[in-house]
């Protein structure tokens, strides 16, 4: 596959904090000098970089359960790469390995911050996505959270994207009524071919479709996109719902708030009078359970038994762009930077 | 105490569903002559008459966890009443019990809905409040959803009131930092007595004040408010803190929402940044554990330790006007009708 190991990395660094959407003189690309691997470290070159809307909130200042990236650094990301360099770390040469290279074509990174991926088993891609931090998220909200009960009815949104797909596919393995919400339908084809159903939130009147489709209620939401289908969803809830919240994608690009009337105490009021849980999270608060999550979901990915989608975009240069669309929900899948 | 035992009631129904704040013409007194007790029913006077927000939501057909009082019918509440009667259930005539006779004189009631209530222990007013619903409210959220642990940051409004200080009081012994909120000098002296820290609502800026009184920031905000309290909360949560929601009084008379922006979102985003959790509820979720609650809490009644305040009207006929105060925060602390 490579040739020559790399002597310098291009990279995309953060130039300037985007005020609303990111545009692309919010970006700088560069090429550095890499250092050679030191003890314990190897040298690695890109193949996949994920993309994923909490790189929004990493663009921005203001306060997050994470740090900014800092003006003039590479964005960061998960990425699958290819050892050049193992340097006696005992990773050979050509081996893939899951890593944090971020938005960069070559990198050194510590060999133990490192994940072995063998592609004989299920594509690498799918360590950014279905089998990665998307689907570990899906799998520790839901189960930890969610506690989905046999028979019971589970919303979810974006639901042909990394985390909302999966989701969608456990909810349904573990014994549960599973409502998928999309963007257009295309996605909703995707879902009906997967045997699920698809509501299409661009269409009109949402929140009829979503009562039609809920005959008894909703008892857990999971919430990654915020908004409009959060609004369809709450007259919906049941006694005792669960409404893990992972993400609010529809408003990371707000640059001012929706105008009133301030509808903050409705949601209050319909948490009290129906005993709802919301509860905030981030997957690496369950990390401790990713080795029961990949044991568990690998098998179901191998044999087909859970779908995913991914959108492939060739090439570093097109990441800022690509990432533009994930916002807007241009991408139906899983969104992966194929860098080399 | 009692001479002739009441052949009639003299009870408020409800007349009409309130808009906005209630009023006396939304009920109407009548008196009905009394069945004589059936089987297993006993012969009640009232005594005292419990009120709390909970019922500004039976007065309304707005959809809630309980149905409403149907027009025409007397308003629910807890009651301290004496056995006239006990017409062969055991109870012996002058006994005292807990029950449910709503805003009336006297009543029939089954007499295994009693609890029987020995005022040589606790004043027997208590059982309406730092004893009774209030107080377990207050116990089972703080418990099973605040979850304390030493040494954090809790945070309750309506601070004299049954709810309130008995979270505050609650925490303390528990090991926690407290801040109490209420409305107006009387009763931030009365929690200050009480050697609990207190925050002024109705005083200019109070985000100000409470971020200077929870420089750790929030671990627990024990809802029964909402409204502005809720906002000043708001920033000062810390990463992981819980918000058990038993009430939102400040929006009980709201007849239109408040004005924009929307700040739901903003709410969902602390809740996703944070991994905050939101939990509504109703005691009777907890109902099991009332003995546990009774046997912890009722000592610390009894010898001082655990202090509360009762705000008792003489007479049936001022309980609509009483009700009306309690909704804008006019009491103290307990409210109770004295009914004979």
């Amino acid at each position: 596959m490579s040739t020559a190991a790399p002597t310098a990395s291009t990279r995309i660094v953060l130039a300037a904090r985007p005020h609303g959407e990111p545009t692309a003189s919010d970006f700088r690309t560069e090429t550095v000098e890499l250092p050679p691997p030191g003890p314990g470290e190897a040298l690695l070159r890109t193949r996949y970089l994920s993309l994923d809307p909490y790189m929004r909130g990493r663009m921005s200042d203001a306060p997050s359960y994470a740090p900014p990236v800092a003006i003039g650094q590479p964005m960061v990301g998960a990425t699958v790469s290819e050892v050049i360099d193992g340097n006696d770390t005992g990773l050979a040469p050509g081996q893939l390995v899951l890593g944090q290279a971020g938005w960069q074509t070559a990198s050194v990174e510590r060999a133990d911050h490192l994940r072995q991926l063998d592609p004989a088993v299920v594509p690498p891609t799918t360590a950014l996505g279905v089998l990665g931090m998307p689907g570990f998220t899906a799998w520790a909200g839901l189960r930890n959270i969610g506690r989905p009960k046999r028979g019971e009815t589970v919303v979810v949104a974006a639901a042909t994207g990394p985390v909302g797909s999966v989701v969608a596919q456990l909810a349904r393995a573990w014994g549960c009524r599973v409502v998928a919400i999309a963007g257009g339908p295309q996605k909703c084809a995707w879902l009906d071919e997967h045997g699920i159903t698809a509501l299409d939130h661009r269409a009109p009147d949402l929140a009829g479709r979503l009562a039609a489709a809920t005959p008894d209620g909703i008892d857990i939401y999971f919430e990654n996109v915020g908004g409009a289908v959060f609004e369809a969803v709450l007259p919906r809830f049941n006694p005792f719902a669960r409404m893990p919240v992972c993400g609010l994608v529809s408003s990371y690009n707000a640059t001012e708030l929706p105008a009133g009337p301030d509808k903050t105490m409705v949601f209050l009021g319909s948490v009290l009078r129906k005993s709802l849980t919301v509860r905030g999270f981030i997957q690496t608060e369950f990390v401790d359970q990713e080795p029961e999550f990949l044991a568990e979901v690998t098998p179901l990915v191998a044999d087909g038994q859970i779908a995913y989608l991914e959108d492939i975009v060739d090439g570093l240069d097109h990441a800022v762009e690509a990432f533009r669309g994930l916002l807007v929900g241009k991408n139906r899948g899983k969104l992966i930077i194929k860098v080399s």
